[in-house]
């Protein structure tokens, strides 16, 4: 078996402000430390996966970033895509180009996630890798939910393959559910965060895009398998010309026969907000968490994050503070979501542009 | 009569950091918009004083500071003193270099206060020079506490010297009295803010100093007239090194038979910390003030001051916020004195010692 894994670094997002802008989203932020999430997210991998078989999706105007913080990834692996689709076209054709030789499988992986211990994640993966092979499966990864989260999708899990496994059928796939919903699926102990993590032999995902979505086994049709190959580019764009949006849970998991749910045994979290920065396990004695030059005086629960100079703070709780080269962000932390309002007031005012 | 002006741009002080630091202290700070204190200054008595006639008194290691930001004022006349020595010794030693003509009038004037509206507080300089000139007193302004102020020394006023005059006999000086004398000053209406600003002949400075501190008047007896003269900087070291240190108000004020105070009608604060930049004049509708770029959402009585990127903030209220180039400080309002301790924990710190 080769595992392949392909990262998923497309998204933008702007509730990370000011640290995230139009030409540097969250994937490419240092958001746990000193190395963007991009890099942690190949890290994490390392020693698992050979470097030639890293693939990178990003869109086509961060394409040379991503190249810059993934420097081991072979350039032609790295996809610019010229119009994001979703998950669903990015995974075929990846499969599409990966899928030469029979004992190959793909691990498909956000780049923006917090995941750890990064062993225990390894370890889970090549095991998540074996099944997937040995079962001809496609497995995602399900996260026991630690609190009744609305923004995240989730999976019902059956039975499990054996007695014990963490393996276990896929009973469906739940979208983002209400207070009420979530608070139900939290208390009854069958469903899992759906992590958006995805791992399958790539002959069997282009067989369930064909059985399922045949416009874009369609669109693949004409791109070459081998990416060195005279026209691959212009080949790959109008691919994504044709090719409908639509997510891979969407497209395959919800219809799936093939599909397993591994039951996570690392911490996961897909870090939606300035926030998530401040999970309980870095918060210091006082409920405080800093990354970065920061000097706290009598102050509890404060997430302050600087990514160059310094952040000092006396008297304070329950704020969020980022400081980045050119702008500074104080919100409360039960606001941490209207960040989304200043980028918003930032565009309407026209005067600031050069802050977004 | 010709007025001259003695601008005091010597201190330090640590409670404006981030902004202000051990080489840029509060004097050479846009703390008031966009130009330094030093050059507010200035600009207030503009039209009032000839540029010859200028002087600046400030420390040594900050004498080029100085006169870059007040180019007009003559480069001789800006004096490096070598060590602090108070009040008293600058004091006495501009009267010694200016006293030549008889129509001479000093005023000495702290370069770190803000005082509004501009134009009042020119017109009564002036008339504070005319009278000190035509009396030959010296002339203190006091201003008529707002509130009981602990922070500031108070003066007692007698008698005015003719009905309806602003200008009064001084009763007594009195320091910075504990909450409850305080209070009773600010209730009694017989007591003012004293603002540090004397206007005076220098012949008569010269003469009270001789009465009351001979040890500051043999040490000027080296300094020649013209600092043009050979061995001028040298005198004027020497004279720093045997003048005792003590403030004008103890060594000449407060035993002087010559002193008038003029009630102020213009409003003066000394900024004595962040907190002073939420001054009421300056506060929008929801109490907030912001010097720079600013964007404040859904937020009450904040104070927030960017020297150069962007402050934003949602949620907030009864903060102060000041960004630097290389620093960002939230306090909440009550502790704005307590920026101190954070320059403290910088010293005991060591690693942080850039941000000094």
């Amino acid at each position: 078996m080769r595992l392949h894994a392909v990262i998923l670094a497309g998204g933008r997002g702007e509730r990370f402000w000011p640290l995230s802008r139009r030409a540097r989203p969250k994937q490419f932020l240092p958001l746990l430390g000193d190395r963007p999430m991009l890099a942690h997210t190949l890290e994490r991998i390392q020693g698992l996966v050979d470097p030639r078989d890293l693939w990178i999706v990003t869109s086509r105007d961060l394409k040379s970033q991503a190249e810059s913080i993934a420097p081991q990834v072979p350039k032609r692996q790295v996809i610019g895509e010229p119009v994001g689709r979703n998950t669903a076209p990015a995974m075929a054709l990846a499969s599409w180009l990966i899928q030469d030789g029979d004992d190959s499988v793909v691990a498909v992986l956000p780049s923006d996630h917090r995941i750890e211990p990064q062993d225990r994640f390894r370890e889970e993966l090549r095991r998540a890798a074996e099944t997937s092979f040995s079962r001809n499966a496609i497995v995602t990864f399900g996260v026991p939910p630690t609190r009744p989260e609305t923004g995240y999708g989730y999976i019902e899990t059956g039975d499990p393959i054996a007695p014990g496994s963490p393996f276990h059928r896929v009973s469906a796939f739940r979208e983002k559910p209400d207070a009420a919903a979530a608070a139900k699926y939290v208390a009854d102990g069958r469903h899992l965060w759906n992590a958006g993590m995805f791992v399958f032999p790539p002959r069997l995902l282009l067989e369930e895009i064909r059985a399922h979505e045949p416009r874009i086994s369609a669109a693949l049709e004409p791109v070459p398998r081998d990416l060195a190959s005279r026209g691959a580019e212009k080949a790959i764009e109008g691919f994504y010309e044709k090719a409908p949006s639509i997510s891979i849970d969407y497209a395959v998991m919800e219809r799936s026969k093939d599909a397993l749910v591994a039951r996570a045994g690392f911490s996961w979290d897909d870090l939606g907000s300035w926030e998530a920065i401040g999970a309980p396990g870095s918060r210091d004695a006082q409920g405080n968490v800093a990354v970065g030059k920061v000097l706290l005086l009598d102050s509890k629960d404060v997430i302050a994050f600087s990514e160059g100079g310094l952040v000092a703070g006396v008297g304070l709780h329950d704020l969020i503070i980022v400081r980045t080269a050119d702008a500074t962000l104080v919100v409360r932390r039960d606001r941490a979501q209207d960040v989304r309002a200043i980028v918003e007031r930032l565009k309407a005012r026209g005067d600031l542009d050069e802050f977004l």
